[in-house]
């Protein structure tokens, strides 16, 4: 099968996450990374792209989208990687010349863009895929498949974190800085960049929507324009209620993630960093712990595994999982055909989801917390 | 050191706590179980009574409060362990014949007779302590000597959670029937029974009072007539914010209390399930495990602690800790002496508290989760 | 039912296991201390036995013995708490007068002792009891009946270790210097003092005895007398193997008893210091955590429990219980009667098991670690 | 930087290790897969190079040293994934044409082939790279530095064991078959596939050399021909201890590698399951949890780290490290340099030192578990 010819729109030399899309891209050897517009400046973006010898190089990702478009071995995906500003932007240029999108999240910056972003994907032939890569862990697929067959009963509390500590004290690096400023990043702070995984991984595993919010957000450290952390109360469709917590002032957390849905009959407990487990609680019998192609680990999860048991994978792996199941979309739409129907990645929609509940955290929040719709 | 002669109301032979609390007043040899009124009825109270071998037994706990009020050597403190809704009927009963009270929690089960209780406990030359007994945890003592010395700055997020699961299902035994009958319990049901716990622990540690709440409880199970979950936003004095969850339907958890608190400049986590270990997570260095007794505990967990590190104390010795206490300050009232400065116990002020939490839950709910002061 | 009325050698002032032995005996309220020598010269003991308010203090253990042995109403048990060389020359005294003796472990500091001390056991109407306490532990019992039951099948490997590290450096106080020198503590330094408990521990859970062993025991601080670390492979009767690992000198572990039961069909563990779990690894299947009192939990487990599953018991309950089935044990000779047939507590033959187990690993590490029979 | 034209030498369709290396390789972007003998016949290596898309698929590892070494853009280096007894014969090939090799453990499978494999690398100009690839995980890389520094004094005792359970019956799957035949395997079963692990691990962080052991190698699973379970005692030079435990007989441990180093002021502990964490245990101070590039790690493990703490980097990132550590070496001597000094990575001595522990264990095993020279 011949590899996925990519480029990549931001992700130059000192962005953290560009690195992590490259890796994820080449794990299971389905992309080779051959154009790039990596950097805002074009000074930057010619530095950043020979550093990685990459065999194209662009200005800007406009010029990128028009020229790779017109060539018979053009890249037929582009990983969006910039600011979350650009995203909308950046994706259109692709979406409209029919070249597939890979995108970071959140989606966009405003729930504006994110609808536009909606509308261009949608009368666009090509895929969209955002990369909430936290659903490419196995034990999280394992997860959402075991609520879905019933094995913990209707859903009733669904508990679910995402502390860091980062952020507990004024930075002036990069990765801080634009996270920090709304014009970039979005209204939301603490909510837009890990709150949005949280929501993404609620929604994913509980196959449930989040259908109103009471929020109460606070910016702790001085002079920070954006929220840095959040108390979110959840009502979801069909009467499950949730607690979602998302901080980055909260010291000794790195990225801990965590989920805890409890049904009728059982629970299930997940935790990021530590992500080759997956807890079942079956009301009334001892706690199963379930490990990553381990015994009572189900199709689902081994499917999007590479190696047995007791061989941890990691972030890259979870991420490089999202990226080969586009993969298998890519190659697949290449061929005319469908996408096989197990290949699950986040949607332009999930996206939106995303922004929504980033707009309805801080809405309710202005409003001193009341309940509103997402 | 003469033991001090204790009376029981409350604690016959099907009751859980009561048989705690005789376990927890032996533990240190400070008290003598020599009278009760063990049942709500004379018959069953006698035949309580008998099984334990006690030398007076009486018919209800107003008789024992005259009788023994005369005798020369009658008691000198009794401890209530019934349901909620005795509490203050029989309290009063004591205090106004100067009898120490110990009291389980909640301190009542409705807020005009907590009130009325603080009142009879102030006009009272009797102690009054209520056996918040997860303070007596010497981890717990550590974690709140360090957020008293600075240790992890000014404290800006609490994160506590009281999950159990033993009422996911409709129980009809005893204990799960008056705890779940608005009657005997309260207004609040999970948020009574635990949740009282968790804002106490929460206020325990961090010195810091609630301000006000947004509260969202549900009774899941169907016909349940009290709250089995509770979701509360909480607003602290000084800024700091919240999160409770009480829960008696998430299975796979037992008695699951937990808290989490974070500061400008370091974070504190204790769990009650795993109690001889405090994390200690300063900003910037790596995480710190102190234990029990271990390198690195203080002054105010070694006073509660028996044995050497590595070794666990439990439940029953953080539960003998707030009877121990109590024995010194019976003992100096008895020689009218000061109790010593650092003997901690929960007192009539910290269940009003408790009920005050309980009462503006249900209020927060009943207006679709607004913000009340408590 | 009338307490037994209790006496106690050693356990003075600046002993800790004295005071656990107390602590024991008082929690389920079946002993009464009443008499006591608890120190080496008469001076002390009458100073301690004041201290904790002893009706009778006597000078020494013969002198307590005789007199004790004469009053109507004297000590029906006595509780012997000394360091390890007095053992012997104090339970012969009360075990020839009729006076039941529970007794600390190891069982004496010579094998000549043990032997001796046998026999005066056998030719006694009196019982002995040895606190081999780690047996008590209600999640022990759990993985005992487990095994008895085929649960994991025929045993094949058993690893058991006890690390400490409070020797890591030469100490001089009271505890660390008896305990390191070999005329009171015996020829094995953590051999005997923690050894001795890995091992019990491994022949109660399994059922097996060590038929074997082969050791390496080092004295790795400079000056000191017995070993501070043992390597020991063991042979099990019925072809299981072990390994055991004993050490005083491993920083980072307070009392890391630990063990590991492996047969054909399924493992237990079990980790002294996290007592209310243990995992059940079935082969096939998910790991599964049984908590005390918790789903999933038998009946051998649950005789020796007091509470409910979540809040943990620790090491004074684990220890309660052999006290409490002691006092079954003596209230059923007392009447004489026999003790009901689930009481359990280790004899003076597991005693004389581990002095020969000590015995064995300083032959066999003298021997560079031949093999020798235990 | 032109990516390393790479080889490999076994690692077809069904083989779980091939899978390993090619996404070890490509992790970097350091290598390009490019020629290929995958299996044992001639047919089965012309399907699974197919099946890869290898540009250049050989017969057998013969014909592609041969024919690769006579190509201007021929391979510069070959993975060797073959069954052990393959290693020798194969690898002798390649080195003796300046082809690199990268091998998998054990080395061979029997001395008389280690020590002439030693030969032919040392009188070759290519490189040898033995993929022992616990070593590139960045906390056993943290360890290690540690050590070195000093920051847990001189080493006393090494606890090392790795604990599998799939051999816990028997198996007839191709993984099972060929390692546990000792003539494809070597003498050693459980000692050879994960002993060896361990062995290098303890060496590899500790800095010292074992030099005697006394092992008691068992074959529990009936009708086994090579050790299914070891127990080793170890002497380290210079005096420190150590116990080696390796199975594939315990259920419930998957790949449950785990080392504890103790030394004179303090303590080390890392297990493989949980790779990024690294237990640190300073004697008279709190325990210390250092996060893979979280506070507290230092340059050793940040140089082979790719993304931030709390994101898991896993067994496949670990193994890429050995590859990446590889290629620097190969691209300086591609360019006639030195490799960069903190490039580590297993040699052939090292695999030596593999094959004289296993033997060692056998000898010892085989005279009653003697002490023996490694």
């Amino acid at each position: 099968m011949e590899r996925i010819r990519l480029g990549m729109v931001g992700g130059g030399n000192d962005a953290f996450i560009g690195a992590v899309h490259r890796i994820a891209s080449r794990i299971d050897d389905r992309y080779e990374l051959v154009a790039g517009a990596l950097s805002s400046t074009p000074e930057k973006s010619q530095a950043s792209g020979k550093a990685l010898g990459l065999p194209r190089i662009y200005e800007d990702f406009k010029q990128m989208a028009i020229r790779e478009a017109r060539l018979k071995t053009g890249i037929e995906a582009v990983s969006i990687v910039t600011p979350n500003h650009v995203h909308y932007a950046a994706a259109r240029e692709f979406l409209k010349r029919g070249i597939h999108v890979i995108c970071d999240k959140p989606l966009t910056s405003t729930l504006a863009d994110a609808k536009k972003l909606v509308k261009a994907a949608e009368s666009s032939d090509a895929l969209f895929i955002l990369t909430h890569n936290y659903t490419g862990y196995p034990m999280v697929r394992q997860a959402r498949e075991m609520v879905a067959k019933g094995e913990i009963g209707k859903i009733r509390v669904v508990q679910v974190e995402y502390p860091q500590d980062w952020l507990s004290v004024e930075q002036d690096f990069k990765q801080a800085e634009w996270r920090t400023d709304p014009e970039r990043s979005g209204a939301g702070g603490s909510t837009g960049d890990i709150g949005t995984h949280a929501h993404n991984l609620a929604r994913f595993i509980t196959g449930l929507e989040v259908e109103s919010l009471a929020a109460d957000l606070d910016a702790f450290v001085p002079g920070r324009r954006v929220d840095d952390n959040g108390h979110v109360m959840l009502r979801f469709e069909g009467g499950a209620k949730g607690m979602l917590w998302c901080s980055q002032v909260a010291p000794g957390n790195e990225n801990a993630l965590r989920i805890r849905v409890y049904g009728e009959t059982g629970g299930l407990e997940w935790a990021q960093e530590d992500p080759n487990y997956l807890w079942h609680t079956p009301f009334g019998e001892p706690k199963r712990l379930i490990t990553r192609n381990g015994s009572g680990a189900g199709e689902a999860a081994a499917r999007v595994s590479r190696i047995p048991p007791g061989h941890p994978e990691g972030y890259l792996e979870g991420f490089a999982n999202i990226y080969s199941e586009a993969a298998d979309a890519i190659t697949a739409h290449r061929d005319g055909e469908k996408a096989p129907p197990d290949a699950h990645f986040p949607t332009v929609k999930d996206g939106l989801r995303g922004v929504e509940f980033v707009d309805a955290c801080v809405r309710s929040s202005n409003r001193n917390s009341a309940w509103v719709k997402v």
